[in-house]
């Protein structure tokens, strides 16, 4: 009786320690972990098939990056299973074995075909019985790739999938998986809206702020194998001794996680640090110059992976100033890094005040210089031929340069998209880019195959996103910013995955594994993009935005430029009677693009200036369409509002009641949108606003005294 | 046999079981408690008493503040404890019983002779037998009185202290305890070192940010009761009905901890907002003006506490445009203000460049105005004449004012003083302004005797502190910028506390009760002061950093009219032969510091010129001297650092790192301001360094090429 008292007792005992951690609100769901989020699993009875099906580890970590293999597992397991995991060499059942054939001798001796079937740091999931015992290998060619196996593995766990028969096998289909943060050297950070650059200057290189391991690892999770650091719109200090030495402290970090560092490099450098009256890149000196840089920042950093370079665009400087082009510009710089392996990426984004259609330019200036470049610049290409607007058909560049290397640039931050105030899931974006079909040699010829080389023979190429996290504790402001981060790094590995995949995978392991949770947020995730685009830009319409970029301005100078408003209609004219943009498409989308009627109608307004009484598929003239996408956005958020309330008791309380504030601005935003944008074209259309719709609030004039100011600092 | 293994199995359970919330390196000490951290007792034997003396709580919690009191007290118990907190009326032994006799029966049936001798929020700990139980009784005449009890109570328990026997009675000597934040509506932080300002304004009033409670707990813990969110240099857009939307929210959270809001205000506000042609104090619809609109905050924040005004000071408008004086100008205001109980916080700090000692100038300006403010105008005045130097002589104006009332202000942002890279405990600073004499009215007349009303008859009085706390988890950015903020607040409270006590106090909590801890780190913050002086600006001398005020810059044009070098010797005469500000001190300081032989050597360059070869006390001649005071500072500074290496094993990995890096840039700076100083000086002084001394390792030019940005984006 008393020893079962005892007992008794003893089993109360984890109720009652409440550990060591008890404190204050700290160890509330705050979002800093993302997907990385390693709780205990919550099916019980899977957690205890895992517990078995994973019993110890055996890997060698004689590398940094093995290393960082055996500290992501412990983390990941202990966290997981809720149980201290054994390493050690006993195989026995339930053992997990990492490693490639070089540092692992179990690994070797399996003479495993699927070494053969995987590329670059791909890796392979298997389960094998050996000598009667059932194991889990983790295996791969690189140190890397088995890495990227771990990621994977604990996905699965995260997830709840089984594991007892693992035969997974997965290659990354692109070679650069790259992420753009526009940091500046005094820590602000160019359209970024996550607080402060996560690079803290002032104390490096003596303190390493843990944040720099933890963004290396959500980074390597997904895949992402380089980053360039800083702005592209280039402070040149960043390539002083001074600064290196800070640098070469991230490099090492980044390094542990297979993150190769590039760095955003000023084209003026040379004038602007040693005060040189050129930076012509055919002038000697300035090539002398370059070149010693480049072998200064090699001692420092022998795996830099290269400059990431904005020229003669937006008052970059150039090589324009020395009548070069940007081949001449590009391989210059190339010629520096062409010894030790780095990479110029030579952005495509340029376009000058004077042009009538900043649509057309890229492709004008670049076009011609198709194989022009050496074979280590990859030319950077934003996904649409404008700039990151809510929608914008493929840039015609991607189908139209067989000889230069090309990458393609996205965004994650959401520059024009509610910055960190709106929820958004961009994947679909992002599939809609790479889904595209270019028409260049063949049918089949989709960007993201001509980014996978099987088009044309690159010697180089990839993805890359321009991403913002920042100092605020759950990296991105607002949470779901996290979901676009994570499905671009997917996305970049493999483009065949589904969003709705994506999608699933992670709210599985950024919130709960819960049903209600993992379809309400789907559903809410899925329909982000579509309201985000109905209540700002539907049917094409772009830059409709104030200078910040957050809140409408229809009646702004630069506006009206793009949407062309007047009694006639609505719409920028691309076609042969207009900028003929078209024409830079191939064949047959040139001729699809020129007409109204086989031109897609979320492109309609892109390529076209159409008569308010146009009519449009669903029978509704252009005006009453118009409208009701407008309406039809507001209409989602409230949907996604409501929705998102039904899981007050699914999700912790700090993020439910964050979300939910995020969601009230973004109603209130989407319909100061909706209103500006329906009072403001109603002048030009002179037709009412179909009664079956509310009113607007307020009059024009009110919305066009919200002010909207720059940046992160937004006040409204 | 069995039942023994299970028994076994049973015991080992909480070893295994992780818990839910083990992941990644979030849970690591990262400073966000601060002093509020709840950990374990790890004294076991304290522990097991503690929790037989505090077995259940018993209190009524039918107020905000006196929820978060049971808030604080379950969070705080909880953690310290490690057990779940029983909240209940029975009266058993250790029962713990809070309240006001208002709203405790069993607090007004004991009839405390206690009650009638605390003043204003003061509070009683107290243990007391009734019915034979030993109960402790946390009582005041304020819900708020009792919310600083719990925080006393906590205070014991985190401080290891016994409980057995309680008897404390304690009341807060100053009436206002305050903070100013010099936070811009843009987030930015003047002079701030630690991330954003905390205030997310574009997320206001939808999301509340849980740091905003974080933040109450924090200041109501030491007593904080009051505080101006805005820089002074004030945004008029603040007192918008749009931003008083966002203000509310905060301001009903601070209420929760009896905190009162103040806004700093634009002098020309009507002017700004209302397109006014003037800000004319003394014009009729100016002053209807300001009426209606402290009429509009206070029906949106009833509470509120008033305005803080920088008027006609570097460039901010103020009441001189118009040819009123300062009590004119602030008159207007708390005019406005009155009825509501309101008041106005008018800042002292004005200087004009076209004097010859800007050290004169606040009290040439104010003194001719004593008894000319209305009686809810405060004027603030900061510690020393000139402007937060590492060390300054007090204010003069401290004992000058008899009719008027005065408020300290002091700064625990680390302005001049190394940002958030520099350790500092500035406790000792502000003491020592605390216990000056001022000689007014009687021998003991200090200023903190003046600031608690008992030398003159203020109507209003207090100390405030300028504080930077922002989005850097840890709050401050360097760990020990906590204890400054810890120690102003306690100081506020009672100045007659030691600041080796207070050390004491905040490395307990803060960081261990282990004893090597504690007496290390108090050595190394007890040293702090001394090495941040010597290694700066020794023997009195000031301004001379750099344009951002962190590095060394005695070539700089500013520093040259402080320090005034010459080949005839060093420092600022302000005797009688020179700006005379020695007259605006009360006899005798007047005249001991006219004298050399009698004024403190710790001040000796502020008022006198004096030749190189002048004798100290010492033997040394000042030019020894001062280099001596150099080489001392830089000498404390790697003392502190070997120091505190010697922690490694006592101190959490996470902090222990953060701070040796932080000590190494320290050190790196504080060599970097003796030589650049040192060298400096030497070419006026003519004389050798003395050949004890390691020589410098770079010629002048070097440090003189040394780049320091401004504000928390230092590059160095």
């Amino acid at each position: 009786m008393s020893k079962l008292f005892f007992l008794f007792i003893a089993f109360l005992f984890p109720i009652f320690m409440l550990g060591d951690n008890f404190i204050s609100n700290k160890n509330l769901e705050d979002g800093y972990d993302m997907w990385l989020r390693y709780v205990k699993v919550s099916n019980q009875k899977l957690l205890e098939e895992y517990r078995d099906q994973l019993s110890n580890v055996i890997l060698s970590d004689d590398s940094p990056i093995m290393n960082s293999v055996k500290k992501e597992l412990e983390m990941g397991l202990n966290g997981l299973l809720s149980k201290t995991i054994i390493f050690g060499d006993k195989l026995k059942e339930g053992a997990v074995v990492l490693g490639t054939p070089k540092n692992s001798f179990l690994v070797a001796s399996q003479k495993f075909t699927e070494l053969s079937k995987i590329s670059g740091d791909g890796y392979f999931l298997k389960t094998q019985k050996i000598k009667g015992n059932k194991v889990t290998f983790i295996a791969a060619n690189t140190d890397l790739g088995v890495l990227y196996g771990v990621f994977a593995l604990l996905r699965k766990l995260q997830t709840q999938q089984p594991i007892s028969n693992l035969n997974v096998i997965s290659s990354p289909k692109m070679e650069l998986r790259m992420v753009n943060h526009w940091d500046n050297i005094d820590r602000s950070v160019e359209r970024g809206y996550a607080g402060l650059s996560l690079w803290d200057w002032s104390k490096l290189p003596q303190h390493i702020d843990k944040r720099y391991v933890d963004y290396a690892r959500a980074s390597a999770s997904i895949g992402i194998n380089a980053i360039a650091i800083n702005n592209v719109n280039a402070d040149a200090n960043f390539i002083t001794v001074e600064f290196l030495e800070k640098i070469s402290v991230l490099a090492e970090i980044f390094r542990n996680y297979g993150i190769k560092i590039f760095l955003s490099v000023n084209y003026a450098s040379p004038v602007i640090l040693d005060n040189f009256k050129t930076a012509d890149p055919m002038n000697p000196t300035v090539k002398k110059w370059w070149i010693d840089k480049v072998d200064i920042i090699y001692r420092k950093i022998p795996d830099f992976g290269g400059f990431l370079v904005k020229a003669d665009s937006e008052g970059q400087p150039g090589p324009k100033a020395y009548n070069r082009n940007h081949a001449e510009g590009a391989n210059m710089l190339a010629e520096a890094l062409m010894p030790y392996g780095g990479l110029v990426l030579w952005r495509a984004f340029v376009y000058s005040h004077t042009q009538n259609d900043r649509v057309r330019e890229a492709y004008d200036e670049f076009v011609s210089l198709d194989g022009k470049f050496m074979d280590n610049v990859i030319l950077q290409i934003k996904n649409g031929p404008l700039d990151f607007m809510p929608r914008e058909p493929f840039s015609p560049l991607f189908g139209a340069m067989p000889k230069t290397n090309l990458m393609i640039e996205f965004q994650v931050t959401q520059e024009y998209l509610g910055n960190a105030n709106h929820l958004l899931y961009k994947a679909p974006m992002f599939k809609e880019t790479l889904d595209a079909d270019t028409f260049a040699k063949r049918k089949a010829s989709t960007v993201a195959q001509i980014l996978e080389k099987i088009v044309f023979e690159y010697k180089h190429s990839g993805m890359t996103a321009v991403i913002n996290p920042g100092t605020t504790r759950n990296w991105t402001g607002h949470p779901f910013v996290q979901s676009s981060w994570y499905a671009f790094g997917r996305l970049a590995w493999d483009y065949d995955l589904a969003s709705d995949d994506i999608a699933q995978e992670w709210i599985k392991m950024t919130f709960s594994n819960n049903k209600k949770v993992v379809n309400t947020l789907k559903e809410i995730m899925n329909q982000s993009v579509k309201a985000a685009v109905d209540y700002r830009e539907p049917l094409g319409l772009t830059h409709i935005g104030t200078g910040s970029h957050y809140g409408p301005a229809p009646w702004s100078k630069r506006s009206r430029s793009f949407h062309c408003a007047s009694k006639d209609g609505l719409g920028f004219d691309r076609t042969s009677s207009g900028s003929n943009a078209v024409e830079q498409y191939n064949f047959p989308l040139s001729s699809k693009f020129e007409k109204t009627k086989t031109t897609p109608e979320k492109y309609l307004l892109w390529f076209h200036h159409l008569p308010w009484n146009y009519k449009m598929k669903s029978g509704n003239n252009l005006w009453e369409e118009l409208v009701t996408k407008y309406y039809e956005g507001v209409e989602i958020v409230k949907k996604m509002q409501r929705e998102f309330s039904s899981l007050k008791k699914e999700i912790d309380i700090n993020r439910f009641n964050h979300v939910s504030a995020l969601l009230e601005i973004q109603l209130r935003d989407a319909k100061r949108w909706r209103d500006s944008c329906v009072l403001y074209f109603q002048q030009f259309s002179g037709m009412p606003i179909p009664e079956k719709f509310e009113v607007p609030e307020y009059k024009l004039e009110y919305y066009k005294k919200i002010e909207y100011k720059r940046n992160d600092i937004i006040i409204h």
